[in-house]
């Protein structure tokens, strides 16, 4: 059996795990997931991208939407907002608040996030192993710049739902991940993968937070197994979501051969491109990455089973 | 203006205050509510007696129910379940569920409860100033018997809500009780008081609890105003609610006479009882309680506003 690592994000590597889920049905598949947007809300505890993984691999997103519950109600919402209770530009339904309350209540009775993860997924039985990348609390912070000039960091969420990431971003900072652990389970997952996946997910704000987590950049290099990355831009541009900005303010070019470079050929060791930026191919191999262009739009679980295909493929050509 | 306080319960607290409201349309009214039967569930803290005040007074409850919202959805509990996180037998409500989300938060931030309770009653407008007995937790237990004989306590509201006060009840506990200080503002209502008033709610677990927080049976007592209660009791039965489980537990007799004698002349001056327990006037009398026979089911407002006013007569005449 198959033993696939993949570190994924919210919408975008939830997606690729679907797909991956029926290219690959009998590997074991360990997801480690970006815990940096993670957020208190309500004085509750809120993970989006864990949310958004064990809601679509388990049945239970609201597809068109890519987040959130199918059928949800808003009464809770509704009446915080009539106590002047905000922020209001974060909207969790009432299913959603279920999953917050419980994890609460179990943080606050002192289980790990990482146990209160597999609690939830015992309900949502996703089909694979579902990982925070951490324990300790990160915070993605985005150092963004106000109307009249002046710099501040905000809350992640801040940026990215609230001001749908319009404000111009100078940096991104992970706080607190230089002083966090990875969770149990994750440094020895990627030991002991055969093939390690990076999902179209965002390069900096979802990605690049687990990678800032101390001891898992280096295990994945050191992994000695195929490290596969699938590009999230196409055209230059995002699918989905507004990674160019975060590229941006990181001072990364938004292509696809400038993220594959981004990560390194210190970390992976192949990276796919979509057809239409097949142009790109040769950049990125020149800078020893072995690279294919192939259809990377995740319109249906079909299409996205042949992406993941396709990635482990190119592991085999690299492991070969 | 006449100050009236009042110490109320839940349900019967709640629908006698709207009576008084109609009923002393100028008075300031004070509400020390019962906290006694308040519980944490799902890490939330839930302050049932509170919220039922200020949901009635503020038109927010559920008329038929006499707790809860009006227009409530059951969205978060049924997730909690599907999550099987109980107690599946606490009906908690969406609407309902933001209460306490926006109370716990500001616990959590620091606020006492009064300041809590306040900020809650800047919405709900109840036309009266609401607070809680103590800021301290007290919480009411209930020993019972179950069925192999052995005894146990369990908290009020599974005493109440789970098991209907069907068990065999020894004993009722107001546990932190003799630990608990008045709230800010308790002592200071009562000793401005022109009038106090027991409305009918249950002796033992709604008005007792209030007057086993130390200081506040003595204020009443000593306040030097008339003090005047409502029987909970017609006809030997409470008129909702199961009052009379828990009078056997402290070894009172369900008639409105006896209720009377156990507040006691020391802490009482005046005592309506309804019409048809006017058999029990003398006896009332002669434990030197003045005592009328009036008409005592809230069947609507103005059947409320005339037992208020009953009482605020029954007052003056003491006063004279």
């Amino acid at each position: 059996m198959r033993r696939i690592v993949v570190l994924a994000g919210g919408i975008g590597g939830a997606r690729f795990l679907r797909g991956l889920k029926q290219a690959a049905p009998d590997a074991e598949i360990t997801v480690i997931g970006n815990t940096g947007d993670d957020i208190h809300l309500f004085g509750l505890k809120v993970c989006p991208d864990l949310d958004t993984v064990m809601y679509t691999l388990g049945g239970g997103i609201h597809e068109e939407q890519g987040w959130g519950r199918a059928g949800e109600s808003f009464a809770v919402k509704e009446e915080l907002a009539a106590y002047g209770v905000g922020p209001e530009w974060f909207r969790l339904g009432d299913r959603d608040f279920a999953t917050h309350i419980v994890r609460t209540q179990m943080l606050g009775a002192g289980y790990p996030l990482s146990a209160v993860t597999e609690a939830l997924c015992e309900r949502w039985q996703p089909g694979v192993r579902l990982l925070p990348m951490s324990d300790d609390r990160v915070e993605t912070h985005v150092v963004v710049e106000d109307e009249d000039g002046g710099r501040r960091a905000v809350h992640f969420q801040e940026y990215w739902v609230r001001h749908r990431a319009a404000l111009p971003a100078h940096a991104v900072v992970p706080v607190g991940a230089e002083q966090a652990k990875p969770a149990p389970g994750v440094l020895e997952a990627i030991a002991e993968a055969d093939v390690i996946l990076f999902p179209p997910s965002n390069p900096v704000v979802s990605v690049g937070t687990i990678l800032a987590v101390p001891g898992i950049r280096e295990a994945v290099a050191e992994a000695g197994v195929p490290v596969v990355g699938l590009s999230p831009l196409i055209g230059g541009a995002p699918v989905r979501g507004m990674a160019d900005k975060v590229l941006a303010a990181v001072g990364v070019e938004s292509t696809a051969a400038a993220v594959a470079l981004h990560y390194g050929s210190g970390l992976i060791d192949g990276w796919l491109v979509d057809g239409a930026d097949a142009g790109e191919v040769a950049a990125v191999e020149e800078a020893g990455i072995r690279c294919r262009a192939v259809p990377l739009l995740m319109t249906d679980v079909d299409a996205t089973a042949a992406m993941a295909a396709a990635a482990l493929e190119l592991a085999e050509e690299v492991r070969a």
